[in-house]
């Protein structure tokens, strides 16, 4: 029998994050008899002075957010991160080490409107989203090693407020991930002399099979080693570091492909997506001007749902303690993404 | 002001991954807004024909289930894992890395009854599930390199069968978490001349704060480095290597110990308490009679919970792209679970 990658179960390696994942192709037509989402009937109002991320809504703090028309921006009422505390001090046994952490939380709104999200706004909204994250992380970059930039959506990923934001954790220190994106990047810079995800971004222009969308400046694609069913990465065809490395053209180039891509994820299921997702740049703080050529900005998109707007992989027993699983290819999700509409579902249902 | 880890944000070092997890103690008076996790309301029936995992019931495949008594072994009728499938060759690119994979996954019943749980069985019946896991290690161990036993318990764990029940994925490779704890292991020891873990298990016993519960021969604790609110690690107090290596008496306080700490999780939110656990210890197959002293059997237990019976711990955003992150102490989640009784409320209530 000859090898088939669409049938035949085999693993991958994850070169930026140096771990292996299981690929089952054959296990796609087992039954699912399992717990189903319950899709969210709460109808979102556009406005509700009740929600502290509203315009005009009083936040839990007594603070009363202004009238904004694009993003507002603000410290997170209960931050994991503060700025100040105490420094443990040195650890007594190699087994009981523990460092000071210190850091800032934000909220970023990114529309006055609860009942929006990004793929219905306009490229000119999106835009607004793009340099208020480059604004943010050049400014909190100046005082800390790690700013990173996430969003939750959707109940199923934790979010527990609608209205459309993404959040802003900076840190004195370098996160499990950075630190171990970083150390991938530099050995293969060093080996190969080449950024690691620009010869990625290469190739995948070259074989085109995970391509999900790209234009002029950016692609966006399935990695070959993704482990969420419809996981995307999202990359600068040009060599970027950081996201305030990128200039107007770019931006702009930017908020196209997102919405090119937001609006084929809700078209999937037909469903408002949901997923986590965040940007990976170069280090800043007091490693901004170490060596980092070996760094390349990009966006991961990690979405849950597997078969339909109800049914997501669940992560748990074997993942948790042995190894990611999947049984779609990392080929079949992106062609299934890649025929999808970039005209969003609601607006073609209207 | 000095520091006090009951109060003030610190990162924590887990040896085991070597990674670090943001703990965040301040945080725990963040009000939740988000997703509950609906409370399965299906009341489980002792004999339903229809749930393959039940005696005399007609599996998927056709087969009929024997009239067992205590515990029931058979293959995956969706298994990720096949025993024999083709080789994908040697890969062309270092970032288009793949590699053979094959493997046996098995399911074992725990009783014959699917509205109990262990907690709930008699000493002799968790004994009897003790033998069969020893016993299913050392025969699969023969011919594959990692066997690995997992239990995912309640549908927001993603089991899919209310059977008391957990899996068998055997492979031919060592999965990431294998790999990791293999090497840090072994680090430690040619550092330390002693199993990281033996060192671990002695310094838990006299400093007793993380211990939830301990015997003669095992220890649970809520480890130093725990990610996940209500996390334990399980081991022996003696240096085995694997699960064929424990003696009768040992099984039999195994059974006693996984009594207690599972009744105490039932009692902690009045609700069969879900998780995903596993077992893992030295490699098998091939890798059986290359140096190992630096393996110590344990079990992980992560169960997801946080706040009640439908409030869990999120694992998103920042979780995912940067780094661990816990508001409660390993410390505090200990001393609960300590208090807890160790009659089950479901008797106590009755
Ligand atoms: O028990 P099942 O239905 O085979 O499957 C469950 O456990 C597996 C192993 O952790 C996961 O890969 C699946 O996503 C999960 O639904
Ligand atoms: O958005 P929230 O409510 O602050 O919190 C959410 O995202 C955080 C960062 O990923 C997680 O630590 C929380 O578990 C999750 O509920």
């Amino acid at each position: 029998m000859e090898f088939d990658p669409r049938e035949h179960q085999h693993t991958r390696y994850n070169p930026l994050k140096d771990e292996w994942i299981l690929v089952s192709p054959h296990r796609m037509k087992r039954p699912w008899k399992g717990q189903v989402e319950k899709p969210s009937e709460k109808k979102v109002q556009a406005k509700d002075l009740n929600n502290p991320l509203c315009p005009g809504a009083v936040r839990g703090n007594g603070e009363v957010n202004p009238d904004y028309k694009h993003t507002f921006t603000f410290k997170n009422d209960f931050p994991a991160l503060l700025e100040d505390v105490p420094d443990p001090g040195p650890s007594q046994h190699p087994l009981f080490r523990s460092e000071a952490a210190c850091g800032v939380c934000e909220v970023m709104c990114f529309h006055p409107r609860s009942d929006v999200t990004l793929p219905l706004m306009t490229l000119y909204e999106i835009n607004e989203v793009i340099r208020k994250w480059s604004e943010r992380t050049l400014e909190l970059g100046k005082k800390y090693r790690w700013v990173q930039i996430f969003e939750n959506k959707g109940e199923i990923m934790g979010c527990s407020n609608p209205h459309p934001h993404c959040q802003i954790w900076a840190s004195s220190f370098l996160p499990n991930e950075a630190r171990i994106e970083d150390r991938s990047q530099k050995d293969y810079y060093r080996k190969h002399g080449v950024p690691m995800l620009i010869d990625y971004v290469n190739q995948e222009l070259e074989m085109q099979e995970r391509s999900v969308v790209h234009n002029d400046h950016w692609i966006a694609v399935v990695p070959y080693w993704a482990v969420w069913p419809y996981e995307t990465m999202l990359l600068p065809r040009r060599h970027v570091k950081r996201l305030y490395d990128l200039n107007d053209t770019e931006r702009a180039s930017l908020a196209d492909i997102m919405k090119r891509l937001l609006t084929k994820y809700d078209n999937l299921f037909e469903v408002s997506f949901p997923y986590s997702m965040g940007w990976h740049g170069a280090p800043t703080g007091d490693m901004e001007h170490i060596e980092n050529s070996h760094w390349q900005l990009h966006a991961h998109y990690l979405p849950p749902l597997l078969r339909s707007a109800t049914v997501k992989k669940f992560m748990v027993g074997y993942e948790m303690l042995a190894q990611a699983q999947r049984d779609l290819t990392s080929e079949q999700a992106a062609a299934k993404l890649r025929e999808l509409p970039e005209v969003h579902f609601m607006e073609y249902n209207s």
